[in-house]
């Protein structure tokens, strides 16, 4: 137990989660300041690491759900949804109880009592608690997420779990950090005279703000709605998740694991709760507009975000939203590792990533590339034929493109192959194990400058679009207004001109875009690792909120004073 | 220079203002943490201290202000306003070049490019020594406070100077280490094989949001402007001061020597401006919304306050409303020491300030006072006597209730009058030295737990009612919604019973309002403490931050990576 803020009536958990996960905590905490690389959650899916039998029996745990319904032991309504639908074909057919946000709220308040009183250390280990069991269940966890996001298996496993969890953990570490930065007593002592002092004891009590929402997304249920979770059940609030009708499974699945954790150290499990929806009758509007929900939480499209930013003034509100990521090419060492890097950043998990490249800038007159000049249409060429050859082996081009997890998006590529010339056009590839899966190539396409029309928006899923601009001066400018106008969470620069680098990353450092420059190897521009990158930035339309930082946190709770003369 | 998170292309200040108040900065960023007492900037307004020519100079330029016009050196409009009135009567004839926000908002950001660019310790520099300065001018600044306020000199110079000084330190400390939490480069490195790594430099650079605008009070100028001042100033931002019309001076002077430091630092000088107005034209809701303007701080009334947060829908913002204070009493040892320090609470500048009680919730049977049961009269009689006899010298009584900053609260004390049974009538008190000061002696009402229309709202000013109620359980009730509907941001309460201190102070921090308990000697509950106090909690309609905590600083900036190939 810390002696740091705390408050007063500590409820003693039946057992000590949180010194028996301190290490974990301690190497988070550690990783916040160092930002060296850390991922405590291991990445590789081996028997060795999670036990010989997990990935058979993450397997039939997934099956298990299949063609029944899943009890989350909550207060609900009558009837059941869900009509969730695997990109990759499988039939699913759970189905939920409904949720009935009176009674959820009802509950979620009626839980936060004895949670919020107790102990920073005892609210930290029962989150650490869940992380741990979470980590166990990565398998299982996997599979729901690959069968509702459309994921290839090992991203489905490595951004569904671990690295899921490693950004639970990191935003764990920030609360707890936050919390224990002021001590929870204090002698405070005035001189009022030459001879006399006045004293006074003074208690700190962490506050949460109250039920807290998060609104999670189709493409990254996991990976999107762990740090906010535990951002917030650290802090003392309840939280309530409305998971995306299309990917309610690896919510429910968490959700049940948080619940049971909770009720084994003595809390309600009411703490945390699922509230799915289907489209016929969304309730994400009335749930984050309710004057008890204190914060919420969302990663989705723009609009709705916009929606809630402007609405949802009862609470404070953090929002990752939508955005175009752009690519500026101006001069490359080795045309052909450029190529290989982009042709996979472009590629992976078919471009539904928030993080994934949608523009590539390319002065109309060509780059130079090595001791040479290659033309735009060579560049672009290289490019394309690195998609090629990675996708050449049907089986591993479908580990990689993974699956279309909306059927808007196959409309989207349609109607976006009639606004440019087409380099490569976006076509089907058979799956070897699921034959009604939904895989396609990208679309690649070539524009130029002036067609602001075509590129400065949003085209989400596997469409990438060239641009020839004069020079690498308008590129950088085109990229900066992506970023001010529709939101950038990525940028990528090539060039091997130390004044082009300085001016590009300058540019859209300043609009809030991180910048990676001069990719070659296997890091890619859609990577965002915990405890390293800052992810998403609020400076510019993508969002209002870092993922994760100390502002992240520090807005989920309050310290409130008490003051007794000593 | 440290060398955590700070931005590449240092701008090197001519003169090193870091290095020169280097031992001000860590006694405040160790009192963050420590809580202890300290007042980095003298709070005795003594020759010994400040200087034996210090009271007649600050006096003396003062003075100089009078009867003309006050040269900000920043762009503007054509045209003069300005119509401050002293409460002491005194004729001031101050006069400000009209701000143009067009041009105020394009030099803010023109101005903002190498400010953002410097180190933030080279910003965080100037801050200190913009503070060093105002401290140098108290004695101008709180003669300046007085006459618009209405506050007497002491409280002037305390409040308006080295307490509000110590509250832009702590922003600023806090600010400090907020940025500098994260290095400014890593060396980061993963694992990709079992042979190979991949290896990258991450340079994390402070980014700003943009222009900040403040909107000032009428009654604490400086106190309530200077944390958010220091906090955008240091993280980057460029600061539009909007004085409120009837208290420019202060903030006038204030921003003039921030311009002056500024430009001695190599800067332009119209990162600070001051963007007066008038009751015939406000310009504060165009200010406010306007697409370049990223945060917003605000004080002063609700009505306001509440429009900007639900208006100002571009920018972060941070406010700090009004709200209704409550004292329960219950129990006391000594009703003498309980009445002397409530009495004083409650004349203190008039009530006037955002932390002075208001409602007093007495048992109607009664309380315990020592080893006696006293009637709700009595113990109402009792403080009343403590009133009369705090203001029995009326020079004394004129320096503990100032003057009334505004006519509107004349006429709310007449109509309070009216609203229920009076115990003390306000009445008027002649000033020894300013004659036409308009003086008011503080209006007692009586009333009962019922008639909620009397209390249950805000009586700004010299008006406080006690107010009987069944039993402390229904005081605490009235006192928690009091807080939850009309916010709260000081309360007090008076027990010897451990239980009730228990419930008591429970209830009301869990609405987010910092309690006192048993203050009978000279501390108040109107008394808030820099690097010790957190002052309004964001968790009640009182505001939606505290000043001063981490929440407050770290969302004015982001930290914006770039990732290149070590």
């Amino acid at each position: 137990m810390t002696t740091t803020a705390s408050n007063v009536s500590a409820t003693t958990a039946s057992v000590d989660f949180f010194a028996k996960h301190q290490d974990i905590l301690k190497t988070a905490t550690d990783a916040l300041t160092s930002r060296n690389h850390v991922s405590p959650f291991p990445e590789i899916p081996s028997g060795r690491i999670y036990g010989e039998s997990a990935a058979a029996d993450g397997q039939s745990a997934f099956e298990s759900y299949l063609n029944s319904t899943f009890d989350t032991g909550q207060p609900c309504a009558e009837g059941e949804i869900g009509d969730e639908q695997s990109p990759f074909g499988l039939p699913l057919k759970i189905r939920y109880p409904k949720a009935d946000v009176d009674k959820l709220l009802h509950a979620a308040q009626a839980a936060m009592g004895s949670w919020r009183d107790a102990d920073v250390d005892v609210r930290t280990g029962v989150c650490l608690e869940i992380l741990h069991r979470l980590n166990k269940r990565s398998f299982e966890l996997a599979h729901s997420v690959m069968h509702t996001t459309g994921q290839g298996f090992m991203m489905a496993f490595q951004a569904g779990g671990p690295h899921a969890q490693d950004r639970g953990l990191e935003a764990l570490a920030f609360a707890h950090v936050a919390m224990t930065r002021f001590p929870g007593e204090v002698r405070w002592e005035k001189r009022i005279s030459k001879t006399d002092t006045e004293s006074f004891t003074k208690t700190q009590r962490i506050v949460p703000r109250g039920v807290a929402v998060i609104v999670a997304c189709s493409t990254f249920p996991t990976w999107n709605t762990y740090p906010a979770f535990f951002a917030n059940l650290a802090t003392g609030n309840a939280v309530v998740v409305k998971p995306h009708p299309g990917a309610i499974l690896p919510l429910a699945i968490t959700i049940r694991i948080a619940r049971e954790v909770i009720a084994e150290a003595g809390f309600d499990p009411n703490l945390v709760t699922l509230a799915p929806d289907d489209e016929a009758s969304p309730i994400a509007k009335e749930l984050v507009t309710r004057s008890e929900v204190k914060i919420v939480d969302y990663t989705g499209s723009t609009s709705f975000g916009k929606w809630i930013e402007e609405n949802a003034k009862q609470a404070v509100v953090f929002t990752e939203k939508a955005g175009v990521n752009c690519v500026i090419l101006d001069s490359v060492e080795n045309i052909k590792r450029v190529a290989g890097n982009l042709a996979f950043s472009m590629c992976l998990y078919s471009g539904q990533m928030c993080t994934s490249p949608q523009n590539i800038f390319v002065p109309r007159d060509g780059i130079k590339a090595g001791n040479e000049t290659m033309s735009f249409d060579d560049v672009a060429a290289a490019i394309v034929s690195a998609v090629d050859k990675l996708l050449s082996d049907p089986k591993m081009a479908c580990e990689i493109l993974g699956a279309i997890q909306g059927e808007q998006t196959l409309r989207r590529i349609e109607k976006a192959g009639e606004s440019a010339r087409v380099l490569r056009p976006s076509s089907v590839i058979g799956h070897p194990t699921h034959p009604d899966a939904r895989v396609r190539s990208p679309l690649i396409l070539a524009t130029s400058s002036a067609e602001t029309d075509v590129f400065m928006q949003e085209l989400f899923g596997p469409i990438v679009c060239f641009v020839a601009t004069k020079d690498t001066s308008e590129s950088i400018e085109l990229a900066t207004r992506c970023a001010r106008e529709t939101g950038s969470i990525t940028g990528l620069v090539h060039t091997t001109n130390a004044d082009v680098e300085r001016q590009a990353t300058d540019a859209l450092t300043c609009c809030g875009v991180p910048v990676c420059v001069n990719l070659t190897g296997q890091k890619l521009v859609n990577h965002t690792a915990a405890f390293s990158d800052f992810h998403v930035s609020g400076l510019n339309p993508s969002g209002n909120a870092t993922i994760c930082d100390t502002a992240f946190v520090a807005n989920r709770f309050r310290v409130v004073q008490c003051c007794r003369p000593a």
